[in-house]
């Protein structure tokens, strides 16, 4: 039977074209710098959101933890939202990795008040951390994407205070997209930014870490610490570039086909749609009526349908690359006869 | 001329019978084990709080922090209250030494809503880290005193999911006193306790981090490593004693003195008391009419009295053994002739 | 021009057949479980060494660090040879992860005398750490393998004291080779062991961490946290598949090669060859008569040979897949040449 | 039965003197700045050191491990002896609280060769962390004292690379005395200097952490976040000034005794007594003819000497300001009656 998966986008297998430019890649030992593929991965990654450089990194949890890593001093504190990735899914790791103290706005939806963030910058006092970096998320694991607006405010709290912003884009394109703006012009509210390349631009493997180039040049050195320094990288750098050369301008059609999902869900009875959340990749619901998640998720397995258990509550749908617009019918139509 | 220090309760003195005491203490090396006066305090703590074992420590702060070195591992997840000390006043110490990411809950006044905690509570799931510990505060440094209903839903929910809880008590007999409750009542809702025996208690140095003995073991064990072995301690833990025996029953008085501040500043108009977190010996308030902050500050210490600048915008005022009720009556004048 | 390249193994570029394999393969989201290339390699890998599990990681350093991480708790001491990879080459890594102590024994060529592994194994005593791991590598990096008898003895102190033995076995085939006994024997006096299968097997990326379940389950989690948690991996495990059914019969190719190299330079005046360290594809020797280092690298590049300077002293020239026979001649006539 | 102490010199109890300084000692809050005794002891440690400022705190470990804390970024190497106090008895702190690297040249009794020190200091290399600290520790404590001439050649090979010096001097003024020359001039080639006002100088608690401004206002709120900021500490404070004033000058009473012990010793069959180790206040020998060393102390202890069983096959007795000539050639006399 054919599977179709809404669990998330980081399930989408590379396209053909990948595979072809992966099987053709020009490679070297990229801890020696002489991986061609990678090369260029860099400069095209820098170049699109308009930064100095840019480094190859084998996951977006990677790129952020170095992100931190190479920001901060040990104990300084980070602020960042209560909801974002690198608090909630990623098992801790900058406390173990950076040694720094996260503090958090309270981010109802991955929105970070920019009064509140400046609240939480501290001054000099023999009891306080130093501030250290500032981290924001766009678009956001809830589903919603910030205004460059708030991002902006945010970015110039940081620049008044001397403190460094990482964005973490690991759906970036995603949130350029609903924003209808140039990547570039989101990243230039950042001072470092991770994007991912696999997600919705289907690569099988990697991120990027974009900075300036003193940032980077640093980042590369804790990269072979934390263990990322990979030798023949170009393979996988290859469907990189495709990924960006092919798959950042249709992700919108990701997005219309999760809206269409909402759409056909919202008709069911039961089913309640965070309309207000509804803008990339992704459609969160509460379903009233399911007695037990297991088994609803099992149903579905049944007829074709990859879906993850609700995590507090939610159920979270997933469009891609690789689900068409009869298999988002077909699972709006499936959940309706299960309830 | 005199001055009378409304500061904090850190700035305490020793009592004459503190003196009287460290000059007669009979003392050995502690890390040997062999100081009869440290034993001794180690002993009454325990006794006090009804537990097994306890262990003399240089400050609050080396206690709270070697609590959360005891009881996790690496990259644990601690939950607490947002403007507790841990989080606030400890110069982001968990994240270096003990290396633990904290999650706090939002707690208005110190107020830990016991279904918040366990809400963070961490499932298993590949992505969490473990949740480790959960640390309460009582008496909060706002100045409020948690009830015991509340510790105890907490200590439930830490007993259902198997995570120890560890109480700042940097203050505790002061809770105790406030709640008209044994120290060990409330200990009995913690696995750990830190209390302080500098503050209103008075002694000149000096915490205890009180448990069950596996826990001490471990602890004293953390203590060395964290540099708090002292040697002839039985100096300093005679003052400890002191402030047991005779320090811990007189709280009361300056609760009263703090009450007593209160009344005569709410008279003065443009003073907001915050009458809510008057549990304590401190006095928390907004004062309109005051132009300069740093003015104010050295006005009232030409004229005696010692206070701090405002945090947050709020002036604090504290109560200890060595303020005479004249004292307060006169601190109230002068902040009255000066508005 | 066509080069060759003596500067590492790390620098071999993957096979045809590694290509195809890679071209073709099935995969998954690694990180859901779910690639069938990943799991199949990670199956195979732990059968050849004779362990239950394993796990695909990005590089050497990675797997060497999460070992470390997950045999020990913080402020463990790690006992291992002076010269070994982990202390000389890992940015310190293991000091900012893991946050562990090194203590090294005194290593010539990466032998570590058993008797002096046990002498620095820790009593209980409040002023020491507790030993946590010992560490050993074979090959190794000085180009030496040690002896099954030195590896048994090792493990059989750990196995005494309940202290785990890691193996950094980067190049755990060549030992095998040189050895003439299969992988699984070394294997067998270790808990734990990485191997690469880059360097020497020519795959673009990733290494292997085997062990028993347990450790392999923590270890999974572990690598979340260090951010190796890859999506479609089953690209690059492809190509390790192929690494281990192809490549490792070969590997001793590669060392005759090596031994060939040595016999030629050894003609040479001013050469001298470190044979007691000649064991698997490094050759090293010091070279008489170069007044420029930089300059006679630039030479010898001029000339399609790339080679890195002296690191102590010490020139090292490395054999690998892609290096033939003609190759390995014309290199040492290019250094006569030169001198 | 009075006892006579062998065990260490951390055994000392204060002088009458110390009693009385510290029972009339005028105190405040020391995190305010506000203890005069204290501000007093460090103004006078700093001077006696030649240094511009110094800082109070709780133990020897606590400052090594403070001092390394202040000096290094994480992740950084450490150079220092194999057998000093950092590495061997500090429970592994630097791993946990600093997260460095610790690199040890080989010191037999001490003696750190410049030579090996100046080759194990990093290069920039991708591969390489940096080196950001060498550690010296004068006396040793093998009962060895370093020269100027050693100390100056390592703190020459520090400036030169950039790396600061720290000295542990925990027995400073033991090596000042065996050396002849003011403290100053040992002090003169570290960059930070850690010395104890416990062990021989008899204060009961504390320790000064010594060095240039910058360095020590770091330090300063570095000791905050490690819980070594102390209150009224101005109460042990005064019994260091009394360990400056009155007991650095009898230091050499120690040393004498020491070396009588040795000689009583000496004529003893069986006692091979460690010559070249008998700088100071230590006597290392190994004794033969000891069927059981626990029964050996427990008879020892019967006829009131405390001695510590062997550490690595040797003994140690080691004399200070509490033992008097008689108890010198009386526990000698023991010793040959029990063999």
């Amino acid at each position: 039977m054919k599977y179709f998966d809404f669990r998330s986008d980081t399930v989408t297998k590379p396209t053909q074209t990948m595979r072809d430019a992966m099987y053709r890649a020009e490679v070297g030992d990229d801890v020696y710098g002489d991986d061609p593929t990678v090369i260029e991965l860099e400069k095209k990654s820098a170049q699109m959101l308009g930064k100095e450089s840019a480094l190859f990194i084998p996951s977006g949890t990677f790129g952020n933890q170095l992100a931190v890593l190479t920001h901060t001093k040990r104990g300084d504190e980070v602020i960042l939202g209560d909801m974002c990735h690198i608090v909630m899914h990623e098992v801790g790791a900058s406390s173990v990795i950076a040694g720094v103290q996260l503090r958090t706005v309270s981010a109802e939806d991955g929105y970070m008040n920019p009064k509140y963030v400046e609240k939480l910058i501290r001054e000099e006092d023999i009891h306080y951390p130093d501030t250290g970096l500032i981290c924001v998320e766009n678009a956001h694991s809830s589903g919603k994407v910030m205004t460059l607006e708030n991002m902006k405010q945010i970015y110039e709290i940081g620049k008044k205070h001397e403190i460094p912003v990482h964005l973490d884009g690991a759906r970036l394109f995603n949130a350029a997209s609903a924003l209808n703006v140039k990547p570039s012009e989101i990243a230039s509210y950042a001072d470092s930014i991770m994007f991912c390349l696999s997600k919705g631009l289907c690569a099988p493997i990697g991120s990027m870490l974009v900075g300036d180039t003193a940032f980077i040049e640093r980042a590369r050195k804790n990269r072979k610490l934390m263990g990322g320094g990979m030798r023949q990288a170009g393979i996988i750098a290859a469907a990189g570039i495709v990924a960006l050369d092919e798959m950042v301008e249709r992700l919108d059609e990701d997005h219309k086909s999760a809206k269409r999902l909402a759409q056909e869900l919202a008709k069911i009875k039961g089913v309640h749609i965070f309309e207000e959340r509804l803008d990339i990749n992704m459609v969160f619901c509460e379903i009233e009526g399911i007695e037990n998640d297991e088994l609803f998720v099992t149903e579905l397995d049944k007829r074709g349908f990859l879906v993850n258990g609700p995590e507090m509550g939610e159920y979270r749908f997933v469009t891609n690359f690789w689900t068409p617009e009869d298999a988002v019918l077909a699972l709006a139509k499936a959940i309706e006869e299960l309830l």
